[in-house]
């Protein structure tokens, strides 16, 4: 999933993502709340009509960002107060608040608010944390079915706007359907509290997983290691997403591993700063040996940067600080990403879970 | 012509310009001579194989940048010493210097190097100033003449970037042509200099002429004066083209004169800031009365923009200092402006060459 933080894939328009294939993105609660503020999006219809996207959206809770603002927050059982990283004003979200929150917002599939444990973290504290989300899980999925109905796409305003000379494909067309909400499981980096975890969120009952709370600074190991060990403990028919990850290799490994969802950032950061993946390996197209390089950025690619324009040209975009620099580079990241993501389809539908040839994408 | 300083009319992929209907460019000599350097875009094919563009192309010749660097230029007979904004470093550009620069990038279209006389100007300066230019448009011709053949797309180079894999489109097929030259009309805001100009630079010989030394803080009647009385000098069965102009009812104004070409910032800088033309008048997207609007930024206009879009989320891309918002205002005012010129070509066409309606574009 391609992360639009504010509704928007850093400079993608949406017919680009479109043609690119993506199938699902992901927006974040606690941008979103701030700006434009849930209130806009649903009279617009929601995400879906707000931003003119007839895919899938996902919303993450906004836990994991108010966890990352490490000196604005305070948690209580009741919830977070935090401040705003844009004006500093004093915000609060409840388990209850979140899914109001993201069922206005009327993504697709919405996320339970869980307290993300910090890396590291002894046992006790570990134990805690894990004991609030399951407590946070159980309130989510209990506000969740008393007002799922209240999803922008049943409203009378989505009627209306139908109906009122919108622009085209503002309002998505399954009106009556309802979100689902996925569990998240924690436990730190205990493979007894993560088993634990996801036995008792399991219990509460949700249509798919989140393993959260990785990706917080532990080795990359460590990650891959609580991975394996949590996904032995989550149902393989139902999705089994891992949030924050990752690069290509990762997310290869991982999809082979029996991931079904991945979100990361990677693929647009990376691209705004010139660092592009390929067939070939990572390449910064920012250095001076590629001023005159009248290759393809990667000549294995069939993408629409690739099939155009030369090394020399992006290297002078990205040099002379031109915004087409972050545009094309954007394009070609989230193809190669979602190129590497069809392969493994491939494989694995072809019985290929081996991670023969990983190393190379 | 919408403006590509260096090499990329800012944010706008090739293909998304080829879309729009966009026939001809213009690149800045000034800023491509300093980043990526004449040297890297001649290897490349020039400007056409170098940004991968089949289509038209036009380099100013550098007088006006220079020009605009009042504190760091030094004018002499021989030419003209400036300082970088880049960098502070020293350079001089002369009218041979200024022709080698726009025969290694290879556009279509160059113009003969000139001084852009400043306003205000009294009687001498601005004689002595057009005299000057007289000079340096002979010298620029004899150069021209003398080393047109080694435009790049002759170059044995182009032929081998031909048949050496490189991206598609990335040399022009009309390996052979030459470029053309054209000469431009100074003389202040006087009537009588005005047609001196003309009538000597035209007994210099050139296949089109610029109107220069306009938009240069004079007001706007005067610069309407000044063109229509030039412009009476000029053979209307060669391209006239009017440099740096101008709004979208400037530019039906003087379509409908007789102008033939013009180029401005104005459609792609406006829109990096908020501004939009619309069939309605101009716009600021930026406005809080735009948060909740859910119709399309111009109802009456049929681009990409308007027609999947609302105000709304144009607003908040703006407002959340989102890419996505540069790249969409861009597209729409483009747009609107080929869309102005499209509605001109087809006025002239029908004989109704009045500005009849030109006041409602």
């Amino acid at each position: 999933m391609p992360v639009g933080t504010l509704a928007s894939v850093k400079g993608m328009p949406q017919d680009v993502l479109e043609e690119l294939g993506v199938q699902i993105l992901l927006g974040n609660t606690y941008h979103l709340y701030l700006r434009p503020g849930v209130e806009t999006v649903r009279r617009m219809g929601g995400l879906h009509g707000f931003m003119s996207w007839d895919r899938a959206i996902l919303t993450d809770s906004g836990g994991f960002q108010v966890f990352s603002l490490t000196e604005l927050r305070k948690v209580s059982e009741e919830g977070v107060t935090f401040r705003s990283h844009l004006d500093g004003s004093s915000h609060f979200f409840s388990p209850e608040s979140a899914m109001a929150a993201q069922i206005g917002l009327g993504a697709d599939i919405i996320m339970a608010f869980d307290e993300c444990t910090e890396y590291p973290a002894d046992g006790q504290r570990a134990r805690d944390s894990m004991e609030l989300t399951l407590r946070w899980a159980e309130r989510c999925k209990r506000y969740f079915e008393e007002h799922k109905h209240q999803v922008p796409w049943t409203h009378a305003e989505s009627a209306e706007l139908r109906s009122a000379g919108q622009p085209r494909a503002a309002v998505p067309t399954w009106a009556g359907a309802t979100q689902v909400l996925f569990g998240i499981v924690q436990g730190g980096m205990d493979r007894e509290l993560r088993r634990e975890s996801a036995s008792r969120t399991i219990d509460i009952g949700f249509p798919g997983y989140a393993i959260g709370g990785l990706s917080v600074g532990e080795p990359r190991e460590l990650t891959r290691g609580i991975v394996a060990s949590t996904l032995e403990h989550l149902p393989s028919d139902q999705p089994r997403y891992l949030m924050g990850v990752g690069t290509p290799e990762e997310i290869a490994h991982y999809a082979q591993s029996g991931v079904d969802m991945m979100d990361c950032v990677l693929p647009t950061r990376a691209a705004r700063h010139g660092l592009l993946f390929t067939s070939e390996g990572k390449l910064s197209i920012k250095q001076a040996r590629y001023a005159q390089d009248e290759s393809a950025l990667d000549p294995a690619c069939d993408c629409r940067v690739c099939q155009r324009y030369s090394r020399a040209y992006l290297r002078h975009l990205y040099a002379a600080n031109e915004l087409l620099a972050q545009v094309l580079n954007t394009v070609h990241n989230l193809h190669y990403y979602l190129a590497t993501m069809r392969t493994v389809r491939t494989w694995i539908r072809a019985g290929r879970a081996s991670s023969t040839g990983v190393s190379r994408m």
